[in-house]
């Protein structure tokens, strides 16, 4: 069945008979107790790093201060304090100048990136991702009925030739390519971060194809070393100005998951487009004041420093133990920020089938071939270090090379 | 230009000259001060009444006892607590027994909406909508490309001959209605009821036409007198078990609009749909966290109580007012609930046309045109009494009835 409609299956299904009995309830999934797994599965941010006291008294300020705001309803470009407290920030990180034109608060960046999605996608519209790339994204595009377009990535980003000749065929077929979805920093899932040189041949290669960036730059703040490049959106918003990137964020991982914050800024057209297309209930006014409250009391920049402390330790727990305890015929990234590490195992072994194995030894992650939206991906393994404590981080690489150096 | 596409215009824009200097920040909109409006356009719940330090409580206790979870990312129907908290809630004042399998959080009820909008509809499927009704809702409909047949009210809620006479024409022609969407209780402009007869015989024609209801229930609460008529949901889940309601309803109305916070009630096969394809950002854990903690502190009970006696005075001083200060060739309905009264002027009165002219006396509304999807309601005015003061309601009919008196 096609995912991106709903056919007359659903009806179908509606007026069987077995469709009567709806409200029975159902049976409870069962549970299946496994209380020592300790799981890379999920880039959940780690619940111990929530400035819950800070949070709170930013809420109670808010409900005394400016209930009258943040429990009604909002501007469909979402809350004016957020988003000057947005464009403060990314003055001072970046040095970008924002109107607040140019900006809009979603519902986290999936909320942006599926936005995007309906607004600039028509059934059988083409766009680039990255292979491999953030599912959840890709399936926004899938269910906008879109044709993907898989560029491989190396060390260095996407491949610039790879792109180049995609963008050349696409060109060639009469297909427009309505935009190319990339994660410049420290990527999801490979962890590769595009190098500067590849950040202008992108930009060159969108304006001469004139197609459209989509940056999602989620893990941007979770940095380990170093200074961040300049975002695609920023090389070109302060160089000539070409003003064809849209760019993502979130406060997800900066901030907490569970507030559904995120923003987009991208050239005004497009946001006006976007708002007039938000019909998503609308971004909690409530959430973006207490979230504003948090910023302007100054909080937000001490606990991005300590976030990026947090997590390179738990980063370099997870590289010493994979060093330590991986057979050599296995290879990873060595990521400078984000929440993820790319395993590459032995062209024969597939990650799929050593899941059921690993689980006997306790241990979970996301085989690579959910991360292609083509067969692809069967010998890779994404790995998140963000959740689990340092402890189990070792111990489940340790076990993981176990059910990897048997496997071999 | 088509509004439900983003075609080429967007792409031509972005390459214009006049594009490349979208950096510039555009001038402000120039306010037009006018102090003294008392605005009847928008229903937007009255700020006075937002419970904000029972919610500074229930903020402090969820960020103190259950941080981990309301500020991590959620599942896709929504919080649990809040799910088994409504549950709670319709058992006891509806009698429903629903299963949590039964229930979707969405980002308000207009989340829900554009949520089965975008799940049901497909580019060109029929669907039905009382006249006039919720344009914020019709055009969810409209962007997902639906065919809108509208069937009008009278006193007693949609016509059911009417109705029967469009469903039996789409029928003839070929065309599926995927759903009627109505607004049984203080329908949302005419603030009209469905009768309880009506509501039998529109589940009937439903299941004889194959089609769902989609039942906007936003205002159920906001009662003022008697018994609310239990729910097209609840006549057909109590009944024979026909599944084929959707409903939606908000805490917006009856908490806090700012939480974003809404639901949809719906046979399994529907609820798993929508899940499958909820790709708005989620519902935030936080609110719903916060507003389940409210919810089981016992609070929302005597609120809403409070509530109805407090929008009760406000309809009531509208009423008042509308009878002494109208003239006589103005009629109006009687909302029994709800936030707005329906004014009909003489025919030849255009209520668009009148607008700038009670701009000048100070008062503002909302045209009846805005509320249907055909080009109706020229001589109709939606008045929304929920925000202005008591004080306010009076004096700004009293202007208006000074505008229409002028006009006749």
């Amino acid at each position: 069945m096609d995912e991106t409609t709903v056919d007359n299956h659903l009806y179908a299904e509606l007026w069987s008979a077995s469709a009567r009995a709806w409200n029975t309830p159902a049976a409870e999934p069962s549970g299946r107790p496994r209380p020592s797994l300790i799981s890379f599965t999920y880039g959940l941010p780690d619940a111990a790093t929530f400035p819950s006291e800070e949070l709170t008294g930013a809420a109670s300020l808010v409900l005394r201060e400016h209930a009258a705001t943040a429990l009604q309803y909002g501007s469909i470009h979402g809350s004016h304090r957020l988003i000057a407290a947005l464009i403060h920030k990314l003055k001072d990180d970046e040095g970008l100048d924002l109107d607040p034109n140019q900006v809009m608060i979603t519902n986290g960046s999936s909320g942006a990136l599926s936005q995007v999605a309906r607004v600039l996608l028509d059934p059988g519209d083409y766009m680039v991702a990255e292979a491999p790339s953030f599912l959840g994204a890709v399936n926004s595009f899938r269910r906008a009925q879109a044709q993907i377009i898989e560029v491989p990535l190396d060390s260095d980003g996407i491949r610039i030739d790879a792109l180049e000749h995609a963008l050349r065929a696409a060109h060639a077929a009469g297909r427009r390519v309505k935009f190319l979805y990339v994660m410049p920093n420290y990527q999801n899932p490979s962890g590769v971060t595009l190098s500067f040189p590849r950040r202008h041949d992108l930009l060159d290669l969108a304006a001469e194809y004139r197609t459209l960036i989509l940056e999602d730059d989620a893990y941007r703040d979770i940095r380990f070393e170093g200074d961040a490049l300049p975002s695609l959106f920023g090389i070109d918003a302060l160089g000539d100005i070409r003003g064809h990137v849209i760019r993502t964020g979130t406060f997800s991982k900066i901030l907490a998951a569970g507030l559904r914050l995120g923003w987009v800024i991208a050239p005004e057209p497009i946001i006006r487009k976007l708002a007039a297309f938000k019909d998503d209930g609308g971004t909690s006014p409530f959430s973006s004041a207490i979230a504003a409250a948090y910023i302007e009391a100054g909080e937000l920049g001490p606990h991005i420093e300590q976030l990026q402390q947090h997590y390179k330790r738990k980063r370099d727990a997870m590289l010493r133990a994979l060093r330590q305890h991986f057979p050599p015929s296995v290879s990873w990234s060595e990521p400078v920020g984000g929440f993820f590490i790319w395993l590459t195992l032995p062209d024969h072994l597939d990650a799929r089938t050593l899941l059921p194995i690993a689980h006997e030894e306790g241990v979970d992650y996301l085989p690579g071939a959910a991360c292609f939206a083509s067969d692809s991906g069967s010998n890779n393994i994404r790995l998140a270090y963000s959740q689990p404590s340092l402890d189990d981080i070792e111990e489940g690489i340790k076990r993981l090379g176990r059910v990897l150096t048997a496997s071999l």
